[in-house]
């Protein structure tokens, strides 16, 4: 039951020229359907991701960076459902290893080429043979307009197949960003695994594209919680085709540079937002501003402590305008020297904590109207400084519990 | 439903010479019974404390470190429940100076000789003209014998009173300890507020005793987490009357010192686990064992981390032996360089975790076995040094969403 989230209509996910899409259904996911997903990037592609810091970062994780690190070309993307080959060991990078050259082999290219995705139960061994059953089907399946079928093919516990599509137009050339992803999180993630693909054929310089993703992981999918844990596969990958008839974006400094960022971040915002959205169990989905901290930094370590809360979630859940809780979530922030007096909070339009304590124009109904709707907005204001970010979560209910337990059982 | 955990019987709570308790029904607490209780100190008394460390620590929490700040005795402390008196600004720092001076006139002595607590609901006025009406209530019942009607007097969403006594004999002179506690965590505690209330009635100079009291918190009471989230009331006092006939302990290189730490340890760890056993909806009391840090506090990382993961606790509840979530949970804790091949881990006695990856030796019937029982064990080794902790921690159920989402409505 995501809040306000539905699939994406496969039209309104427009091609990425130079980027096809297979899937296949191997067998990997227990409750069946597509479960592996091959991308495929003309030749010239380039490519740049942002990987889980979690320490028992999973086989394919590592093999993704030991190939990026090569600085070969980046020729597909294979991803499967089902199983995260992690810790695993040995095995585990050996199945990731052959998995990439098993796709290497149908695509006419070297191993390294390819890049490794996995999400799903950890610790099972990774049927290996199941995906190089699947990928000729996925070869055969492959088509630029397939974004909708692939977002389908890598989800685990998502109710809600994710993507979005974007254009900007850069010295009069249209040029388009799509992307898909799955899961919940980013750095902190839920259950299994976050991964999202976000293509362009915009023509990007590589230390331009490795500073783009950074950027917006920063600005997206760093930006949502659902229960504040990290998981072991956690993956953003972005891609430039170069097909666009545009000079090649070389660095920062490019005006061409920010309007690109600005329309991945659009996309990805939109698919991080649609995490939470499909946040395990949600009923409610939430904004938590912050401004008025010392730096960014500050703003992020109060959001994400009221983002973080289980006591604030669960009032989230209940509707219930519980400001104890939220005061409570902002002290916990360890900022040591903070002035309670001078801490506003709104929620919704409507001020509830004024200079540290109730504020006196609060009213219960005004707290109850703005806890009802299926999407709130937190305002926090610090009173230290002028640093300030945003965090999208969502709430705990009974069904996140549910989730949770029966996961496996 | 607290697991394994019932009230103390009145008679298995040994008196403290130097202490005698009180209590009233005050009409502070909405679901009435007592909430009002006093605790009167011989002449004498030493009183040392750690309270939170929230940035919104509640009015009465500012009040303690001032009068203890002033160095002088401490006659009484005063505790209510139903009430935080916290969010409060200048009016609760009036409140709880009201209540300081009311039980003065009472007692007879200086109000900065009185320490204030409060635990309850948050953003409120504290209601002092119930206080002081409830007072001379508290005045009238006053006795030695008290300690399981003071345990009640305090009690919030606790569903069993906490209390636990033990003696030691120190030169011969068997010396009691004796205390009550309340709520669910410290530093990492749960919805309202822990306070903590242990007496002895060794002779302790005020260094020793201030030392001791922190020592003791990092045995216990920081070890104990229910949903990582800190009240803004947390307080721990350790009062010591001077009433047995030994010499008075100095510091800590008196070998008394070691021998009444060790049994104000042994209580105040009774109370702590009680927090863990009655931590809100919990039907399963988890140890977590973490050895193998290169310190203490790395070993401490590692267990709160997965003391603290809503996805772990989940998974307790269900009594899945849900491997995948534990790694995640270590692989979460900011190790960066960690190395996951050397990390073992045991569920009770079975090896589940081999070198970072699943034991060849572990069958899934051997995991749902030592799940099952309503008391886990946990055992981490982290392969890089000697420094360990242990962390006890509650499941997450359906009841800890319904008791925190139902709380205020």
């Amino acid at each position: 039951m995501a809040v306000n989230l539905s699939p994406p209509d496969p039209a309104s996910l427009s091609p990425v020229p130079g980027v096809e899409l297979g899937f296949a259904e191997a067998g990997i996911r227990r409750r069946g359907g597509p479960d592996l997903m091959l991308i495929q990037l003309a030749p010239g592609s380039r490519v740049a991701g942002v990987f889980t810091q979690n320490s028992f970062a999973a086989a394919p994780v590592h093999v993704c960076r030991e190939h990026l690190a090569a600085r070969r070309a980046t020729r597909a993307l294979i991803v499967n459902a089902g199983n995260a080959n992690c810790g695993t060991g040995a095995r585990g990078f050996e199945a990731a290893r052959r998995t990439c050259a098993a796709t290497a082999r149908l695509i006419g290219c070297d191993a390294r080429e390819v890049l490794p995705f996995s999400t799903g139960v950890i610790l099972e061994d990774l049927p290996v043979d199941r995906i190089e059953a699947g990928l000729p089907r996925c070869m055969e399946t492959l088509g630029a307009d397939r974004w909708a079928d692939a977002a389908r093919a890598i989800m685990t516990t998502d109710t809600v197949a994710k993507g979005a599509s974007r254009t900007v137009t850069i010295g009069g050339v249209r040029v388009t960003v799509t992307g898909i992803a799955k899961g919940v999180g980013m750095l902190q993630p839920n259950m299994a695994t976050m991964l999202a693909f976000v293509a362009t054929d915009a023509p990007v310089a590589q230390a331009a594209l490795a500073a783009m993703v950074r950027e917006v992981a920063d600005g997206s999918f760093n930006r949502v919680t659902v229960d504040g844990d990290t998981s072991t596969n956690d993956s953003f990958v972005l891609v430039a085709t170069g097909r666009a008839a545009i000079g090649e974006i070389a660095d920062g400094r490019d005006a061409a540079y920010a309007a690109l960022r600005s329309c991945v971040l659009e996309v990805a915002t939109l698919l991080a937002q649609a995490i939470a959205r499909d946040g395990e169990g949600a009923t409610k989905f939430i904004t938590i501003g912050v401004r008025g901290g010392t730096d960014e930094a500050e703003a992020a370590r109060v959001a994400k402590s009221i983002a973080n809360s289980p006591l604030v979630k669960t009032a989230f859940f209940a509707s219930d305008p519980n400001l104890g809780r939220l005061i409570m979530a902002i002290g916990n922030a360890g900022i040591r020297d903070l002035d309670a007096s001078r801490v506003n909070l709104w929620l919704g339009d409507v001020l509830v904590i004024d200079r540290g304590g109730r504020a006196a124009t609060y009213r219960e109904a005004d707290g109850a109207r703005v806890m009802k709707p299926e999407e709130i907005v937190v305002s926090v204001d610090l009173g230290r400084g002028s640093g300030e970010t945003t965090v999208w979560t969502c709430d705990f209910s009974y069904d996140y519990v549910k989730i949770n337990a029966e996961y496996r059982t």
